[in-house]
């Protein structure tokens, strides 16, 4: 979908002549009740769910939990999934021409995204599909935080709100990790100051080192071992006293994320979508209180989060969750004693489904008594 | 002190024509009972404690634990600190030149070396001083498993070992760490290999990337919290809006580190002591069981853990206890309920101290009554 018309940016910027990339699951109901926003994080896009006709690994990045019959049931909700403004999928972004540039390349110079951006860049796309009011809003992680600022920035427009795996904001540790994989790809000789596409070259030493620091991350140290351990990757078991050559399957997983990642994931976007999630605070306007921050919101709330997750742990959704009761929002929490980390909001998780599951035929119930 | 004969190697390869760099503090008494072996984690030295002559900001690594008055006091105890071969603060390492080739520097092809080859070029050194019997070894992380080892190697020639912040062995989560570090040094294009030394430059980029993951990792989610949390540079509290600058103060702080790391570390001795720490498993030559690899040991052992410590986690230490406790051996152990994470092992906490101090008296006492 193209926009023409510009769209203010948070910080100061704006932008016009951008496109959106997205894509719809399942039927919108005559009273155009039943649309459910799925908004991503770092490293996905509008793709949520199936698989392209002809193309068997081109699965949705959420299809554990979104189409025919899942969690979150196509046959019953309307589901959008868009690709983020500055992202690499698909939408606008750095890689892109700039409208009135003579072709020249957005590069260093897209502007700054902010969670909020992308949150009233889904709401004019919602404007332009007929949309006034979602069923609901859902996303893990980043996307969660998307989730959480749909019901602060259009309250009246949102119904329900699905927050998984995520956070009132980053903390110190995060915005840390953050940096470093941003000094990676910042640094690394190919990056031009972010202009490498003019140079035919991509930093693809600082997205490997980028992507390695985010897989430890986003795994627990214990789903780390049970997986990896201290397994050589030579089935002999004998050291081979190197430095710089593998010695344990984990460096030999690691170093192919790395290279995957590295080969189609934008150094821009990576940059833009890591400081849209270090921006991220409602509570800074509001004094640094959550509680105030949170008292716009109307919507119910199903918050999830996920006991070996060190990155979004359970005490940041207790936060929120905490902050909504306060100010006598309806809240539904969960905290799934899962073993894989942040990780663990992407995968397939009885437990954690069937929450989604009752949740979703709860909301689909209460539609139907309107 | 030089070594003119060969060191042979865990790998198969030896040394030989080496320097240990190494400091004494106190004075040996007449039976050459009351030595204390310090051996040091990654970014450490032979420099344990006090001050050089007009250089007030020569302060040892650990000198809130070691000196006159201290609980490792060097009034009673005859204290021997010592650089770890492949290292860079004097020892010999792969910025030295390699005996018998011309004058060509080590590099990349300085011998790859274990945590048992340290203690065996320890035990050289002892040997070269004329001690038979060490009161006690100690060290933490890295310098807790160098103390372990000894205990293992030479079980007659250790009274007493003290382990802290350590573990038998590094998780996958550990290694994972050490290998993005060492992708960061060695696809630095700057590091040519290991051999930058003839090209006159330094991986700087590779060596902060490094020193910042490392910072993040020894400290606690919470004091960074403390220390930095979302405090932004600017003091006027706006957002820059900016992906390549510096907007939080965690960045600035973790920039800087980097930085002056990447002056005076090398980057060959940095691959090279963390593969030590990577390789280091005294269970591994029984089974995988860590109750007969300790076996061997005779000495008696304090073992302290850091509460917030999530590199060297207290389970980590607890495993040692276990198996120490298995073998009947005489175990103290004590858990710090800290904040500081890693970095609690080098800094100045009263409960931390004191537990060494009266462990110290304790193995004083032992001495007078022999």
């Amino acid at each position: 979908m193209h926009f023409e018309a510009p769209l203010p940016l948070r910080s100061g910027a704006s932008i016009s002549g951008y496109d959106l990339s997205y894509e719809t699951y399942g039927t919108l109901n005559a009273d155009r009740s039943n649309a459910v926003m799925v908004c991503h994080a770092l490293n996905a896009s509008h793709h949520v769910a199936g698989v392209y006709e002809g193309q068997p690994d081109s699965q949705g990045w959420w299809d554990t939990m979104i189409g025919p019959g899942k969690p979150v049931d196509t046959e019953r909700f309307f589901v959008i999934g868009v690709n983020n403004l500055g992202s690499c999928f698909g939408s606008t972004g750095p890689m892109h021409p700039r409208p009135g540039a003579g072709g020249r390349i957005y590069g260093a110079e897209f502007p700054v995204v902010t969670v909020e951006d992308w949150v009233d860049s889904q709401a004019r796309l919602l404007d332009a599909l007929g949309i006034d009011t979602l069923a609901a809003v859902m996303g893990g992680s980043l996307g969660g935080m998307q989730a959480l600022s749909w019901t602060l920035q259009h309250p009246e427009r949102v119904r329900h709100a699905v927050v998984v795996a995520s956070a009132p904001n980053l903390t110190a540790e995060n915005i840390a990790f953050n940096e470093v994989a941003r000094r990676a790809i910042v640094t690394d000789p190919d990056f031009h100051g972010g202009n490498f596409y003019a140079h035919g070259v991509v930093p693809r030493r600082g997205l490997r080192i980028a992507r390695m620091i985010g897989h430890i991350t986003y795994l627990s140290d214990d789903v780390m071992n049970e997986k990896f351990g201290r397994t050589l990757r030579n089935p002999d078991g004998l050291y081979r006293y190197t430095t710089q050559d593998i010695e344990f399957q984990i460096e030999s997983y690691l170093r192919y994320q790395g290279d995957k990642f590295s080969e189609y994931f934008d150094a821009n976007t990576y940059l833009l979508i890591t400081r849209a999630l270090d921006y991220f605070d409602p509570a800074r306007e509001h004094g640094g209180s959550l509680r105030a921050a949170l008292a716009r919101a109307s919507a119910k709330f199903l918050l999830i989060s996920f006991k070996t997750d060190w990155r979004f742990s359970p005490r940041r959704s207790r936060e929120l969750v905490e902050a909504l009761l306060h100010n006598r929002r309806d809240v539904s929490y969960a905290e799934i004693d899962a073993p894989h980390g942040h990780d663990a909001f992407l995968l397939e998780d009885p437990r954690y489904l069937d929450v989604v599951r009752s949740y979703f035929a709860r909301i689909a119930d209460e539609a139907s008594h309107e």
